[in-house]
């Protein structure tokens, strides 16, 4: 039997040993565990960019695979500790929108909150509850203990409130949502939102670049030209072939962004 | 059974190939193992952040685990490679003081200079000790291979000297000895030197601020507000809510901090 | 049976979740894969960096050994994909220099072209090759499919192109080719570039310095000062004990360095 994946996505970094700790916890408690880091570098505290990298990432783990994630600015309040399972993929992690866009797009069957104390660490911390909440959940998950085990059945999780685009019949309002490592822009602007559009007759812009053309791949265009395409998440972006658009635009999260049907000739 | 876990700690860097090439060695010659990472992000030759942080993720690892930490500015030179067991975990790195503090407080069982070549990578570099002497004794070690066949038992250990509390009846003066990847300043006081003093009636200075709040989380502060805590390795340190303290106060390691009792009204 | 082991070396960064979906795809096709990171951080778009990395940490994977490797300019454009056997390794990736430096070190047996799309994810983008190509036949690779299956021979592949040294009879000309996470200039000079000269009386030049010791390792020289030594991959590099050449130096990739018999006293 393949043991089960646990995934991690936190903002904790990698210059600490936090991220470590939490595999140490999770082995100890589930030796067979395969743990996949997504990424450790989420922004501190931005709960928002989390939960898109976190969304980005789930279809391509197995089914049954299990995510947690940690951006949890409110550690210590009141804000609730959850499990959230959907057909292919349980979530475990902060009720703070981190987890609710992903999970809300796959189909939320069930939202367990993480109160009994048999399943956390013996000693629980008021700042790290990655290490003694979270991780320690997802192992006796990992370990099969059924999911209305670790607390009480909840109604609903704290949305994330990304701002959806706004179309109407010639034009498609969006903004930048999150930027990559690359620097380029990605935007709230998903292929279904282009679905009633041609895309061979459109333009976008952003900023000062009233014109980008959409195209499909980077090498569609020169060298050092600022382009749009479908990006890997499945969302409009905005790059420069060979470049960093975020620089090149002065481009950041919140930016607003047009696609715009072209004018015929 | 289990496979053996090791960790690894170093201040290798992610930018190069010099970590994956540890676990390259590692795997080699322990094909079953398992390896987590604490961090390969110590800064380069800080060998005293390398052993606050090695010394923070021990307890979270299962009994048994090995823990290869290499922040080695002395290799090639004259320093001893050595293997330090404990009743719960075994170090295997340079005698500086890297492996000390965490062992020390374990209680160490048994010191081992690494000396026997038959254990290492055919061609030892004199630079690089981490991938060609203690990945292959770490390995060797999880694959059963018994400790003192490794070479010839040692006295004692190179000490970390870290800097004690100074404590009287009224307060403790220590400083700051590592700054963590979110500001968070980490003193060297730890809970134990507060058992004395009710934590009720306690404030903190560090610098300009004479009068920084004691409180269990972040949330029993306003967001942006410097308070101190017992923080997650259990020593008091001094944050910024949704803030990076160390940018704030402009602090340091090495920036003395005080606890006091907060005089009577 | 051990299961396989897959390497990964990208210029994706750690900040996203690139890497780790690339794992994702591959233990969904290979679940018992053992996967290990050389590194994530190559700097984008360098494909040369990326190769000498990759050429560097080979020789320490098991035999069998499968190195996935990302550095891909020219995804979504006429560049191959391509599966290269070596003796002891084997490589996936773009057809653009990344491979071939490893490669070629270590006797190309057969070059295959990654075109048949079973092996592919069922929908392939134009920015994502890692995820969509490269990462599924690594990993149909590692559960024993054959490597004609995944398409058809080729006869050569890109060269990388990496300027060799020139030496005559008395000094060696070379540059630097890559500058390390610790601003270590590794040199395209190596160990046989050496052979015919007594390493006791040569010195090394770069820039303003005209005599740098070449020594054994960082110790035979005082604290800063500039030193030249065979380094952790074979090759001659320049350094300063305890500090970073790169920053005292102001050297980068291509700088000149010259290897001179020293003047008999």
């Amino acid at each position: 039997m393949t043991p089960p994946l646990i995934t991690l996505l936190t903002d904790f970094g990698t210059r600490d040993a936090y991220a470590g700790i939490l595999r140490g916890v999770i082995l100890q408690i589930c030796p067979a565990a395969r743990i996949v880091d997504l990424t450790h570098s989420v922004p501190p505290q931005d709960v928002r960019s989390g939960a898109l990298l976190l969304h980005s990432a789930v279809d391509y783990f197995p089914p049954g695979s299990i995510h947690v994630a940690v951006v949890d600015p409110g550690v210590g309040s009141e804000r609730a500790a959850v499990l959230v399972q959907t057909p292919g993929a349980t979530f475990v992690g902060p009720d703070n929108g981190l987890l609710e866009y992903a999970a809300a797009r796959r189909g939320i069957e069930r939202i367990i909150g993480l109160t009994r104390a048999e399943y956390h660490l013996p000693t629980v911390s008021r700042t790290f509850h990655g290490r003694d909440v979270f991780a320690p959940v997802a192992a006796h998950l990992a370990n099969g203990v059924a999911p209305d085990s670790f607390g009480a059945a909840r109604a609903a999780l704290v949305p994330l409130g990304l701002p959806a685009p706004r179309a109407d019949g010639t034009s498609i309002a969006g903004e930048v949502v999150y930027v990559d490592g690359y620097g380029n822009l990605v935007t709230n602007i998903a292929t279904a939102d282009l679905k009633s559009f041609s895309t061979s007759d459109l333009s976008v812009s952003i900023g000062a670049c009233a014109s980008v053309p959409l195209v499909s791949t980077y090498a569609d265009v020169e060298p050092d030209a600022v382009l749009a395409l479908i990006g890997s998440w499945g969302h409009l972006e905005i790059a420069v072939r060979g470049g960093n658009a975020a620089a090149r635009l002065a481009a950041q999260v919140g930016c607003p962004v047009r696609v715009t049907r072209r004018p015929r000739a």
